[in-house]
């Protein structure tokens, strides 16, 4: 099956626009899955809280959600891509997924990175897995992946396939992936923006090098830094059933959950 | 303060000649705290439980631990070393922290890797922090680091510096490292020995490249791959008390356990 990316660079506050971007993208390929980056139809770079609430939809029901679901059907593929959510006065960094019966699910950001906490409310949902039919699919959004527990908790759900939107600013996640994917033998497709936002007095500069990446580490895709690009690569999916490292050692059976109860527990040191 | 590894090939089941090895090393650096291979004293490639019973020690008292802790007191350091340790009609790969009052408290490897499952016990003791005054120290053996619970458990208890005995022939461990360190922010000695061992129409080729790691994932020393050497580096341990990566993000108060507790379950699907 095929998964990819959409690397580009949404402008700030133009979502019917940056939703015509992706779309351009999301026809110029033929793929099973693919992602798109961190609040993918807004842009990243908030500068107050008026502009976000603005901006941030409902999901499912706003004009991202079905956009994209509309470009699911006509492509027959899902999509994963992040994007503001207003739900109940509050506000998430979400990521949704819909497919070409529309939306199936999202997840609200569980770690948010730096000023997004004046923003957003922190993920109040579970890391969850989707069977798709084609694949099981986790998703996680952006500084989540510093945290080794999230992609930990969606392969042992049984995600195949970890979707990945981002903007990232530091230089380490790439790297980070392949251990990521290595220590729970899953495909990791990490879909990150491009370009600069100046706004307010701040500039980020996003790093690009959208990564697909396997269960053995392997980086099987990454992307320039500065161009913006549709990219699919095709996988056997089904290798990230195969937790086996040895014919001694699966990397699941031989955990030992009976010693890692500090993980659940809150730091008060 | 100064840590560092003792990076060599011991010989297969000559215990004294390579307690000798390993002194000659211990003597020639000044160091706070040493780390030296896992099962640094019998060699690594078992072929029969016959012969690693005849080998195993008792810790504390063994001969292994009595003359590192010998050294301890001789060079006034802290020294953390592989041994194959019996116990109870048991054997375990353990790693055996020692100081110059002599033996403070061993480890007990919680994932067994490969054929060591064919003679060794998997440990039973919980990963521990060991509050050395100088600084607290936390211990894991070679296949361990593949298991990002590992070092979250050992640096959530609060240690500074990760003694990690190895004798790694897989070629990951140094990269993955840098992400261990990264993601918990803490210190690294991976103490990996060199040398091929051919027993019972079996190779292992170790990989050496013994290396230090800092709390930002800086490699601060690697060693080569086929040179035995003994290194030592000057860090701030105090780094690694510093959780955080900005002003608003805390690795471990933006760490989320209410959302982690799939991580202490049995592994059943």
């Amino acid at each position: 099956m095929k998964i990819g990316y959409i690397q580009y660079n949404p402008r700030f506050g133009a979502v019917d626009e940056n939703i015509n971007r992706a779309a351009v993208f999301i026809r110029s390929v033929s793929a099973d899955i693919l992602v798109l980056p961190e609040l993918s139809t807004t842009g990243y770079l908030i500068t107050s809280l008026d502009e976000i609430e603005e901006l941030a939809e409902e999901i499912p029901g706003g004009k991202t959600t079905e956009a994209l679901a509309g470009l699911a059907r006509e492509r027959s593929c899902f999509i994963v891509a992040g994007l503001a959510e207003r739900s109940g006065g509050n506000l998430y960094n979400s990521a949704v997924l819909v497919g070409p019966e529309g939306y199936i699910a999202h997840y609200r950001k569980l770690h948010l990175f730096y000023e997004e906490k004046r923003w957003f409310t922190p993920g109040d949902k579970e890391f969850s897995v989707h069977d798709l039919g084609i694949a099981k699919v986790g998703i996680m959004v952006c500084f989540d992946w510093y945290f080794p527990e999230s992609m930990r908790i969606l392969a042992l759900k049984g995600a195949h396939l970890v979707c990945h939107p981002s903007s990232l600013v530091l230089p380490f996640c790439q790297d980070a992936m392949k251990i990521r994917c290595l220590e729970n033998r899953v495909y990791a497709v990490t879909a990150n923006r491009t370009g600069s936002e100046m706004r307010g007095g701040k500039r980020f500069d996003y790093t690009g090098m959208s990564q697909i990446t396997a269960p053995g580490g392997e980086i099987l895709h990454r992307a320039e830094r500065d161009k913006d690009a549709a990219i699919v690569v095709d996988v056997d999916i089904k290798k990230a059933e195969n937790k086996a490292v040895n014919r001694y050692n699966d990397l699941f059976a031989d955990r030992r959950p009976e010693f890692y109860g500090l993980i659940t527990k809150e730091y008060r040191f």
